[in-house]
């Protein structure tokens, strides 16, 4: 039923495991250039981490300590041990480069392959991955794992959409690995050639990669007749593997044994309680030649309480919530857009787009959320549209905790630049 | 000095080895159904196969067979057992598939990794493959090899020019596979740049996958000054790591615990004798998942003759002299353009474009050959363009073994078809 042993771990057998490859991965980190002068200016000492609540006193590592570490100032072992590195696509700036030996590789692979063991793939199954190679995580990272796991892998690589179908359908390919917004894009491709997905072999896809929603998700099952499968990864902490759904599709079980997880506050950087919505803070266990301590992620998730049906412990993440970047303050609460966007998305009277205004009332920050209705809900009784705003404060109040002023407006009313809608509009800074 | 105890092998030991693995190699064929029924077919019995020169009694496998097996019909082993696929791009009606075994990608690495070591690679060097990854073998066939031999290696995939330089430079990369005119193109995009690229500390860069002249290669050692090594692959026999130069530059071994490799008479499938110019005939010897017999490789080469100054004994191809789709027939003798091309353009007074065209005196066929000759040399003294012309011939006669009537012409004269000049033209087929 598991594809490894540290699947069927106990809380405490996870939690020993954790602590011991913590304070392995403290002293192997102390040997790069970068934490060795970061351990004796804040003066960590490896030694001195004796249980798993001690990791709150060790210092974050940001993205801008990756940028400024390039190209290998993070490097615990010499560059000659090293057999891969993955570099970020660098759109902005400095790029950031993250190294792995052959152990690490190795690692990352079992990761991988117990993922997709994990979700129904097996060595008698056909997996296309339609990821791009190269310096990109999502390539080389799944393909590792499926051919660790023993699948017939078929390196499709990205695009092409004519191929990516013929393969599909003369190697009966049972799983894929395909970005959410593509699977779309193919479905249309399929219906130009009349064919109906949901006749192929396809029962597993793995996606990842891109913020989609619950319904997209739905939505792409029931188009391809296959159970889709989230995946949470970055190419710092290797890249896909960290975190993955099981069969149960409720929240993503990150692998405890590899991976130390925190929710943190995003202003304070304080630990959250499980439940609360904060920025993602990992520390890699397995990597010997770039370990990475607390690094901050910038996504926004919350741990899931409770006990998988699944059986496994190892803690689960929910769906990702954006980015901590995206975060808003009002009223001294942390608010993020997307938990407006999703509160907003599961009601039918509401349309594609909304405006988030945040304003100033003297001192007091207030949000006002404009919200396209649907043409055939905006009815001219004014009586229903009313009870419509209510519900629609009230859900969003339980959601975020501050109550907003809710105005309905017409379908395709609100401004759109270049064909997006602008999401959010801070005037607090405007005027008296 | 070696990586690993095939490339230490005698002669003895390695035909001892080659008959050994063929038998291994028949018998697992035979279970495959498309050997199977062939086998059955033409009274093949791998048994019966007591000496090497008993090859020659074997089928050949054609470009056509494996399209006709398509998808798996040439598989020895379950599906389940394969981890890999490798698809052609197939130009043109239906595709061929390669699949592979974990073992036979395994082994697929180690020879990849034992060209890499044998032209001076170590895993001190920092490789950036330079080639697409998916399905094209030149990505991930590198890779691996590169990964195994244990240099730090960048999958930096094809394109994006400015990336490329600056990963090259940021990481001080010693060795780099790429394809000769991207690597042409590379060069003035360092220009461009203001940068030497003979200040980088490249060192060695594998090529193949693309026809080019010694000369070339020259150029490239020079503009770079790194030492420019030649592949060769197909992905019917795995992909690149089939043949591979030493540090002689001198021929490529065929590595041959691997690889049964024969030159026949493109025409009548006949052996030919060492020297001799025809085409490469291929059996993989180390493949179980999906071994080939005796693949008709349409690629043209000579064994060369004569010890290795390196001391390995794997039999040498010479550079690929074109494809035998290009082979004319005059007088009875095979000739290839190729051939032709390579002695007019080791001659100064020749330029770029030549014109062959064949034609038919009663019964007799002839060769005439239009030249271009460079300006500088263009004179207007006939006795020196008759004596130019008469060592020219001569030149040819001793390659083509047919002497040619050759006409010397103008500096671009020769008629261009979309800029590019048009080879051959074969008129015996026309008029009384």
């Amino acid at each position: 039923m598991y594809y490894d042993e540290a699947e069927k771990l106990s809380r405490l057998e996870i939690e020993r495991l954790q602590l011991m490859r913590l304070q392995r991965t403290l002293r192997q980190a102390a040997k790069s250039p970068f934490y060795g002068a970061l351990f004796r200016e804040r003066g960590v000492d490896p030694e001195k981490v004796t249980s798993l609540a001690d990791v709150r006193r060790l210092p974050f590592t940001t993205k801008q300590d990756l940028r400024d570490s390039y190209p290998d100032r993070l490097l615990a072992m010499p560059q000659s041990e090293m057999v891969r590195m993955h570099v970020s696509s660098g759109t902005t700036g400095t790029p950031t480069v993250i190294y792995h030996t052959k152990r690490d590789l190795d690692w990352w692979a079992s990761l991988m392959a117990r993922c997709m063991h994990m979700v129904g793939l097996r060595k008698t199954d056909v997996f296309q991955n339609m990821s791009g190679y190269g310096l990109f995580t999502g390539g080389l990272g799944i393909h590792c794992g499926a051919e660790k796991l023993g699948c017939l892998t078929i390196p499709a690589g990205a695009g092409n959409s004519q191929r990516q179908i013929k393969l599909l359908m003369d190697f009966k390919v049972t799983g894929i690995h395909i970005i959410p917004s593509y699977a779309l894009h193919l479905s249309t491709v399929f219906a130009g050639l009349g064919i109906d997905p949901r006749t192929l072999p396809l029962r597993i896809a793995l996606v990842g990669a891109e913020p989609y929603t619950e319904e997209a998700r739905r939505r792409l099952e029931a188009m391809y007749d296959m159970k889709v499968y989230n995946s949470y990864g970055l190419s710092e902490m290797n890249g896909p593997g960290v975190a993955f759904e099981c069969q149960e599709q409720h929240g993503m079980h990150v692998w405890e044994d590899a991976y130390l997880a925190e929710i943190v506050d995003p202003q304070t950087g304080e630990p959250l309680p499980d439940g609360e919505l904060g920025e993602l803070v990992m520390t890699s266990l397995g990597r010997e030649g770039m370990p990475i301590i607390r690094y901050r992620t910038r996504d926004l998730t919350r741990f899931l309480t409770g006990q998988c049906p699944c059986g496994r412990v190892h803690r689960r993440i929910d769906r990702l919530q954006g980015r901590c970047d995206d975060m808003m303050i009002v009223k001294g609460v942390n608010i993020f857009p997307m938990q407006i966007e999703r509160i907003l998305m599961s009601m039918p009277e509401v349309g594609q787009d909304y405006l988030i205004i945040l304003e100033r009332d003297g001192y007091i920050d207030n949000i006002r959320i404009k919200v396209e209705i649907r043409e055939e809900y905006f009815v001219e009784d004014m009586r229903t549209l009313a009870v419509l705003q209510k519900r629609i404060a009230s859900r969003l109040r339980d959601e975020i905790l501050v109550t907003p002023r809710v105005e309905l407006v017409e379908h395709n009313s609100l401004p759109k630049s270049d064909g997006k809608a602008a999401r959010v509009c801070d005037r607090r800074g405007e005027g008296a």
